[in-house]
Order: C-alpha cells, then structure tokens, then sequence
C-alpha cells in the first residue's frame, strides 16, 4: 500500500550527519559523540534497594495505573525542594512530571505553537529538542552564542522582528553543545526582554547539578514573577537516563494545558521510576550524592582538558572553556573540512559530533564538534583525542 | 502574562461529563467507572523476582539510554510471539515499543494526519484515543456499531464520501466501552474496504487476551498480507498498566516514521520495565499467567451478570452482551435523561461513565452507560449495581 505521510513528517529530512556518524556503534570506535551519563555515577545500591522495598510493601503503587500530572509525593517534594534550594517555582507555578526532560519540549511545543509559529533558540543548540521543535513544523531562529551566553542584542532584533514568536528555548548552564553558561546579567535581560514582548522562556537545565568549577548561577526561573517561564528539570543526568523522568515547572495555566496533551500522549509515566526517584531524594543524601557525582565529573573533565592540552592546543585546535555539564566544543582552525575531518575521525576509530547538526539550518558554514567524556573510559577518552589530533595531522601534513 | 495557546489546545473544549464525574474520586463512590485492571491480576511475585534480579546482575541495562525502536529481546520475542501464537506480522513489518498503546494511537496520528484530516472510529469508541485524535484536529466520523461489529455499509458510504480518511480506528475485541466483538466477515469486509480505499487500520487490541467466553476471533492484522494494518498491543491489562508498555506492529515503512516521531516526544520508554516484561514472558509461564487473568475476570464478569439480572434486568434497563474485556455497556428505558441518571447515580454513591463521552459529538442523544466490573471489589460491584437500581427506580416512581 502506498502511505500518505502527514506535512510535518514528511518535511523532516535525513541528515547528512546521520551518514557520517553511521559507524559510530562500531565497537571499535572510540565514542566522543554520545550524551550518555558516566556508568558510575548511577546509584545502584539504593535503586536496587529502594525496588525491592517498593515491590514487596507497595507494589500496587508501582503497577497500577497513576494520574496524569505524576507521583503526588514526588511533585510535592520536587517543588519543595527545587523552590528552596533554587528558588524555583511560584504559588502561581504548577508542575507536571514527564517520561524525561525530551516530553516537556514537546508538551510545550503543542501547547503553544500552532505550524509555521517561530521558536528562537540559541546557536548552536540540542539537537534532539531542535528536532522536537521541527516536527510541529515550528520555524527555527538561532541567536548567536557569545562567551558569556545568547547575543542579547541579536534576541531583542529578533523579538522585535520575527512574526508569531512563541517561546525561546535556551540551556543556561552549560550549554549542549557549546558548554557555555550564561551570565546572571544576560539571565537578567533575557527575561525582561521575553517578558516585555510576550514570549515564553522555555529553559532547560539538564546539567545544572553537574558544575565542577565556578559558583553557581540563579536560574533564568528563579527571576520569574510573572509566569514568563517554563523550566525543564531531569532525573536523567543525576539518578539514571534509562528511567525517563522529568519534570516541568511552570505557569498553572500552561502547565493545565500541557497535562491535557500528556493525557493524549502516554497517559502517565512510568509509575515504578516515579517511585524510586521520591524516595532516593528523600531517604538518601541527595546533596552528598550530587557531589559525589560531580567528583566523578570533574576528574572525568580535567581528563579530557589535559589531552586537549597535550595534543589539540599545539595543532591550532581551540575550545570554549566550561565550567560543568559533559561536553567540550571545539574549533578547527580555517581551511580544514569540519565534516571532512569527522568523518576521517571515524574512519581513524573515533566519534565526534560535528557542529553543523546543532544548527538550525544544518548547511550553514561550521568550523566546530562537540566532544562528550563522561561516556568514555578514561583510556578511551586520552587515546580518542590523540587520534582526533593524528587525524588533524594527517589532513594537513 | 497572557499566553497565546495553540489551535489544537483552544479546540479542546471542557467536557461535561467532567463535572458529573468529578465527584468519582470520592472514596465513599463505588467505582464503575474506571478501567483499572484488577489488583490481584498483577503478577506482583514474578516482577519482584525479575526485577531484583535485573537490578542486581545488569542494573546499567535498566538505567542506562536506550534505543528509540525498544529494548531489541523484547522486540524480538514480542514478534515471534505475535507471529506464532496470533499470526500477527509479516517480514514486510517492524515492531516499536512504546510508552503505553496511547503513544501507538499518538504516534499514527503524528504520523499520517495533517489538521483536518478524517479518522473514521466506531461510534462509540474509546474516549483517550478520540481525545489524542482531537490534539492533532482530526475530523472524527463516527461509524455506528452492530452486535457483530462496526456498520460496514456505513464504513463504505464514508470512505467513499469523507474526504482525506488517512485511518480508520478500530478495538475489534471486546471493544471498549460497547463490549462488542467484530464477527470474522466483518474483519474480513473492513480489511477489504480500508484497502481498496488506501486508508490505513489502526487495529487497537488490549483487551484480547481476556476473552472469558466464546471462541477466540482472528485480528484483522492477522488477514494483512499488503500492510494495510498498524496493529496496537499492550501490557497494561496483562502484567501492569503502571509500567506503561505497550507496542506497535505495522508495515516497516510507517513504523519508521513513528520512530522518529516518538523519539521527539521522550526518547525512548522506561528500560526496567521494558526488560521485566521481556523476562516475565520468556521465563514464567505466560500462557498459565494469561488463564489465571481470564479465571479472575470471568467470576468478576458473572457476578456481574448475575447483578445485573438480578436488579437492572426487571426495571427495563439492558446491556450488550460481552465475551470479555473490562466493560458492559447498558441501556436505559427512554423516557428516562441519562445525563440526569448518572448525575443522581453519583449522589447515590455509585458512578459509571455517561455513554456521550464516548460519542464524536457529546451533544448527540444517548441512552447508554459504561460499567466497568474489574476495578470494584466483589462486594462494592453488586452494591453498586443495587444502587444504580434504586436510582432509576427513584427517578421514575
């Protein structure tokens, strides 16, 4: 039979990247290019233990059908917790508890953007949230990334410019891919400036438990008294990926809506995870358990920095300093092929991911790649960028 | 600040039946009105076992990042499966797991339907699918059911005169909320028909294995040689609806697209329980597991009938018969408002599901009610039979 695709699949390409990073599951390749949590900074002994425990004294909780919104304990807690520790969330916020961090951008997306409506997001940005945004057939606008955060000269041209602008997508803490925070002062404009046009803030902390140096910055949500925000929260990086649990905190009003497409979408999430992640936050030392991740983070990084060092700086090739998350951005000088040199990378066994495809417009000219290590061993991640430094050498000698 | 929400969520209206309903929380109602699985059909023992297992021999398997497509031994097993024991897919077809068969029906429509465009669905049919089919603006047509199944010289009418039908919507078993069981001519005749139409099944099965009476029937997928059907399958009424997983098998082409679309909404689902499932079929006896279920809902289903009888049966009020699944649907004498029914009914501490909410337009005539028999208890299904009794007979004396 012959399928008639809807518009919105149908204008959603292969990417050429996609082809380059094809051997990439090659066990032979080293894999600078995936987002995975390092295996040891997942809690095994207490998921293991808090299971059991559930399964034997409450195992209806786990197995029956939940509400909507998520685990009441687990909301209750989260917005207790997230309120006192980061000032996040208002009496008039809501919060909704999703299968990871990826369905708030798709529950806000269907929430607010009607097909052709305009996301602003930075540039580079996720890809993965990218992608969310272009299967509701949302028109891209990247802002250009400086040292300290978005252009906030470049977001208010656009904001006075582009037609039907409904959320800016943003990652304030160590940005995916480029590694930068943004200023407090930027966080400060960046909120007046939506707040003063309308515009949502649509802002995506993933890795903000996960800082190895610096002091922490307020969040963009924590400014927040006039419901401008909506902040995605995950369980991905700190307790575990593979249990799917996020959170969106947010205006009640957005957030009603949101529950409303949830329902259509998967009903609730999984009840078992919801479960276990209430109760290691609030049986276990949770704060003792974020340092000891990012004690494991911040050897893991300094790693990479000491390679990048040794064999990258002496060839030319530069990097945004970054003071947490799990990637590294890096420059080739001029006159080397970025997805030339990915893909003899590759071929030499090792994977990055080049930065064209964290672009809204993917054959727009780019010198960078992102480079990951918390999913590498740590002889994998000093050898990887001796080879991405001999894969340099070969292309120029 | 004022939010600008999009189409789709403007166009979901406030149900009425929210607020007859609203008051079924109350834990002194008796609940006809859900449509839990009954809490001594879920394996607690064996999900215990396997996952303690699981999380002490493989715990990265459970919490790390999995592949969008599902865990690749449940994949593999669910097809094999399907295949042998209910003739279910092709080589021609692929199999995704998703986070419940809600995603399945999120999935399709993400995948085929552009706003506007028609589904076809029994009338009535399932109120969380036709709500997921209303976020995308589908234009619902309703087909009107017979005691053998879905009106097919109806189905033909439509599908000769509605324009751009892209799927027709269909629970051949035991079909919620009617009870009914499509005949083996009619599944052959819808195959037929969607066919030579080029319009999609999506044929929605979760409640097959809980056939308590009469004669297994094949699915309509099990006739599909031209890939013409997405076959929907779940977990949620045979092992725990709490875990959300269910899957879909359908032609490889239309399964890709769901993929893409899937891993934009959250990635991929839960792995624990993705893997509990796998090894709850291959390691228990499934078969001996899915005739203690049918034991269970078959007393429940007679102790129904016999209430049923017993008090409804005398004052006029009727049913569908049913050979399985979770729900009768009942009749009232006209003469009698059925919305005021089931208003004065919850007053009287029992609640069922006025029969509009499962209409494509609430606002038609209806003289119908849903009980569902595997959420209440022995005592609370008879009582609450009792009292639906005696509400009719106070409306009417």
């Amino acid at each position: 039979m012959e399928y008639q695709f809807s518009d919105r699949v149908r204008s959603l390409k292969p990417s050429a990247i996609r082809e380059i990073l094809k051997n990439s599951s090659d066990p032979s390749v080293i894999p600078l290019s995936a987002g995975n949590p390092a295996p040891d900074a997942f809690p095994y002994d207490a998921v293991s233990a808090l299971s059991a425990d559930l399964l034997k004294n409450a195992p209806i909780d786990a197995l029956q059908y939940g509400v909507t919104e998520g685990y009441a304990p687990l909301r209750k807690h989260l917005m207790e917790y997230m309120g006192k520790k980061h000032q996040v969330g208002t009496e008039n916020d809501d919060i909704l508890i999703t299968s990871g961090a990826q369905q708030v951008m798709d529950l806000l997306t269907k929430t607010l953007l009607n097909e052709g409506d305009t996301v602003l997001c930075e540039a580079p940005s996720f890809i993965g949230s990218l992608n969310t945004f272009r299967s509701y057939r949302a028109k891209l606008v990247g802002i250009p990334m400086e040292e300290d955060g978005i252009d906030t000269k470049k977001l208010e041209e656009a904001l006075n410019t582009q037609p039907n602008v409904k959320y800016l997508y943003t990652i304030p803490n160590f940005q995916n891919p480029s590694g930068i925070t943004m200023s407090l002062e930027k966080r400060k404009k960046v909120y007046e400036l939506c707040r003063d046009h309308g515009v949502v803030i649509l802002e995506d902390n993933p890795y903000g438990d996960l800082r190895v140096s610096g002091e922490d910055v307020p969040s963009i949500k924590s400014l927040d008294r006039e419901g401008v925000v909506v902040y995605a929260g995950t369980f991905s990086k700190v307790i575990s990926p593979g249990m799917r649990v996020g959170y969106a905190i947010g205006p009640k009003e957005v957030i009603q809506k949101m529950v409303v497409c949830k329902q259509g979408e998967d009903v609730h999430s999984n009840m078992w995870a919801q479960i276990v992640c209430h109760r290691f936050m609030t049986e276990y030392d949770y704060e003792a358990h974020l340092e000891r991740l990012r004690g494991i983070y911040r050897r893991k990084s300094q790693l990479l920095l000491s390679a990048m060092e040794r064999y990258l700086k002496p060839l030319g090739i530069t990097w945004h300093s970054f003071e947490g998350g799990l990637f590294a951005w890096c420059t080739l000088p001029d006159g080397v092929d970025m997805l030339d040199f990915v893909k003899k990378a590759t071929e030499n066994k090792v994977c990055v991911v080049p930065g064209t495809a964290f672009l809204t417009d993917e054959s727009e000219p780019c010198q960078s790649f992102r480079i990951n290590f918390s999913t590498p061993t740590d002889e994998q991640l000093t050898e990887g960028i001796r080879l991405l430094a001999k894969t340099y050498e070969e292309m120029t000698k």
